[in-house]
């Protein structure tokens, strides 16, 4: 697979052209950002961690019915993977209360709804990822009725092996945010990454964060923490 | 009927217990408050207005099969409602773009989606009645999915009616935020008010702002604006 031009970049990750119009390489920074920009750093190793992790999880979820754009892992930074139109929408799930929910409606963080919260917020950089639902989605040409329902129909099935997957290692899935895209033959798929970028993860014994909270909280030891999350994940 | 004590009171109406534990009187003010109460002030009569548009409104949706907690004017400022356990939630219909969500997502206000919006914020003043979802409002104990299903259901059969309303007196509705409560049957009823303070109202003719927006905004002619609606829905 030839890696050709330079499509477009994200705060995370690039997106490259290759000779077959139906796939990109996505090349995996070590950028970090928090806060909507407001802050900026990088991880060391980052990149090459969450590539690893995003090749595991994406596998697994292939490997149990998901239909995902992960084609293969080239090398350390970068993966082929089937190129999609992306919803402009942040698909988030919640298993226990944290960060913007927990801030929002005034709720202690760490408190474990009896039901799975899924939100969606719509991904726009200007006017911070709002919350949105539905309808407004809908309204604004985002996504049919019909497309959500399928949409959350698979987000729960990926969020019932996610929290098997980290389970098994010890790991509370906290939240994730996902994102889908549609493929040329019009099936949704998942796209973009999973990585300790994009989940909140607890160590179940001891409750320390392993994940971007560390850096969006200064809270140190940030690689230390991807590094746990993938050896975990990686020992089978 | 007989109004006792005084049991608490929002930023447009007081509530006041009755002879009967299932009903109390409902008294409306002139104060008006925009922006979550960071700007006050009064708006003449706006209480006798409110009061006789509120009537006139609850009493056509009630002949239209709607439950509602209105049993009677009383007088200029005085309602006898039923005393319903109120849901702490704003449920929003959006007919035209305009306002908080125009704002949030960055859509010209005036913009005529295709779908009807339905939204619902968590009416807490200390947090800004922040937007949620069914998920958040299940999670934090606000009201069942089953519940929210009825809600939007009997809130779908409002909209119907008060466009119909509104559109007959060439007016249109752009938006509006109503309550429900349970009475002591447990059934959900519609409650509080539906009023200038609580719709956008834009004259069909001119797109001159009839509702609170002119006080949001400085605009001038409020009373005006109050008492035209009055006049229009009265005129039958
Ligand atoms: N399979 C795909 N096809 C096309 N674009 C994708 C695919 N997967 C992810 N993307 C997009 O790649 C961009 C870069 O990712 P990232 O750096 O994480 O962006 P962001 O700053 O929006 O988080 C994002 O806009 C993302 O939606
Ligand atoms: N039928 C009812 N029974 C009990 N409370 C009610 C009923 N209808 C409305 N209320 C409540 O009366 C309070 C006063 O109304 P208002 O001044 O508009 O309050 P707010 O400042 O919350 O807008 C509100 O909390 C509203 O939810
Ligand atoms: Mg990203
Ligand atoms: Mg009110």
């Amino acid at each position: 697979m030839e890696k050709r031009e330079f499509i477009y970049e994200g705060k995370a990750k690039q997106i490259y052209a290759t000779d077959n119009e139906n796939l990109v390489i996505i090349h995996y920074k070590d950028d970090a950002t928090a806060g909507n920009g407001e802050k900026k750093g990088t991880i060391s190793n980052k990149g090459v961690i969450n590539n690893e992790i995003t090749t595991i999880l994406f596998e697994n979820l292939e490997k149990n019915g998901i239909r995902t754009h992960f084609k293969g892992k080239l090398n350390d930074r970068d993966q082929l993977c089937e190129k999609l139109e992306i919803f402009p929408l942040e698909v988030i799930v919640r298993n226990i209360i944290a960060g913007s929910m927990a801030k929002r409606v005034g709720i202690e963080e760490g408190t474990k709804p009896e039901n799975t919260i899924f939100e969606i917020c719509y991904k726009n950089d200007a006017f911070g990822d709002p919350l949105i639902n539905d309808h407004h989605a809908v309204a604004m040409g985002l996504a049919t009725y019909d497309e959500l329902k399928k949409i959350y129909e698979i987000t729960g099935k990926i969020n019932t092996l996610l929290l098997k997957a980290f389970g098994d290692e010890g790991i509370d899935l906290v939240d994730f945010k996902i994102e889908f895209g549609k493929n040329a033959a019009g099936e949704i798929v998942l796209a973009d990454e999973i990585s300790p970028d994009t989940c909140r993860l607890w160590d179940k014994a001891t409750g320390q964060k392993l994940d971007k909270d560390r850096f969006r909280r200064d809270l140190g030891s940030i690689e230390e923490a991807y590094i746990e999350i993938l050896k975990r994940l990686g020992a089978k």
